[in-house]
């Protein structure tokens, strides 16, 4: 029995794809190029969620980032360039993740999105593509608002509203949100409450929208 | 180029693929079950190496045990059963893992490899699938003596063996090599030098096999 009370094999109630991810997880960008096909395939949608990870892994008893573990961070830095080399992603050329603020194209997201849902989409994309194709540190002010004027959005407008509280509270509330969920990673994907973490785990979200549960 | 010289898709030198795991690992149980069948398809075979994973961590800067950890310890518990039934691996029955000491899986394996590694593969299989099927603690002398009989070696030299000091300090050993290549999770497999952790990466061992390397 499914969580909302469906049989395995019942029809799927179409409810969103909850996609949770942080800018500084390379493995949200692999998810994040593959999410809406997936999702499309089995005439779901997606709500896109930049959340803080950092928050979230001290709160779940991490104290670092896990890039910055002994021997497993050394394993990511091997891993990550030859996972985006299998997926295409290619140049690989990476900012300096560690010197990002990512909050501020989490907050720049959800400004779009309540005009725009396909605008903030693109533009997370174009964020993502920045910060680990092109070595550009995606997460100022400046190269946000471009792109959010390059996106049909008002530029001005999303400038007159960095440093508003409010922008500020909600992407702590979502934070706060995905904790209260149990996200503790990037990608953590939601599907019918039932929860999938990594982008290893695409295979096992196809399978779940596929089979209509298990 | 490849670590051992060749260029991709020159011959593969047909060198052991190393497989680390550690009974308290179910995703060493999930690696274990077709990491041989892999192998052999393109002509490899398989060293298995059980380690003690809980050294390991520790030394990798993680205090406890994963499941230990609020909310990703969650996750895994809802994680494990659901990849054991997608596997087909049923019933899921799982013993009191955090009571076990899978040190004396790991010496039995070794002192079993010693005389018939096929034994020893054998044995791991049983240990796994009494700890995981079974609900059975395997990691006894008692039940590792009759399963090592059963396979056709000496029970009572393995009996007599429990407690050799030389047994106790190649296990201890193979933990420090194991950590001196990098080895920080079980499944840990290493092929021509390329690492590959955890058994959602199966299908990477696969391609590094089929492609003979990247």
């Amino acid at each position: 029995m499914l969580q909302d009370g469906r049989r395995p094999g019942e029809a799927a109630i179409s409810t969103s794809i909850e996609f949770y991810f942080d800018f500084i997880s390379p493995f949200g960008f692999f998810a994040a190029r593959r999410i809406d096909a997936l999702a499309a395939k089995y005439g779901r949608r997606v709500d896109w969620r930049p959340f803080n990870l950092r928050t979230v892994a001290v709160a779940t008893g991490f104290d670092r980032p896990m890039i910055a573990y002994p021997i497993k961070g050394d394993y990511f830095r091997r891993d990550v360039p030859r996972l985006a080399r299998l997926h295409g992603v290619e140049p690989w050329n990476v900012a300096d993740i560690r010197g990002i603020n990512a909050a501020a194209a989490g907050r720049a997201f959800y400004w779009a999105a309540d005009r725009s849902p396909e605008a903030a989409r693109q533009l997370a994309l174009r964020v993502y593509h920045a910060l680990y194709c092109e070595a550009m540190d995606a997460c100022v002010p400046e190269w946000l608002a471009a792109e959010i004027g390059r996106l049909g959005l008002d530029a001005d407008a999303y400038r007159d509203s960095i440093g508003d509280p409010d922008q500020k509270a909600r992407y702590k509330r979502i934070t706060e949100e995905a904790m209260e969920k149990g996200v503790f990673g990037s990608p953590y994907i939601i599907v019918d409450g039932e929860p999938f973490w990594g982008s290893d785990r695409l295979w096992m979200v196809e399978k779940w929208l596929s089979d209509g549960g298990w």
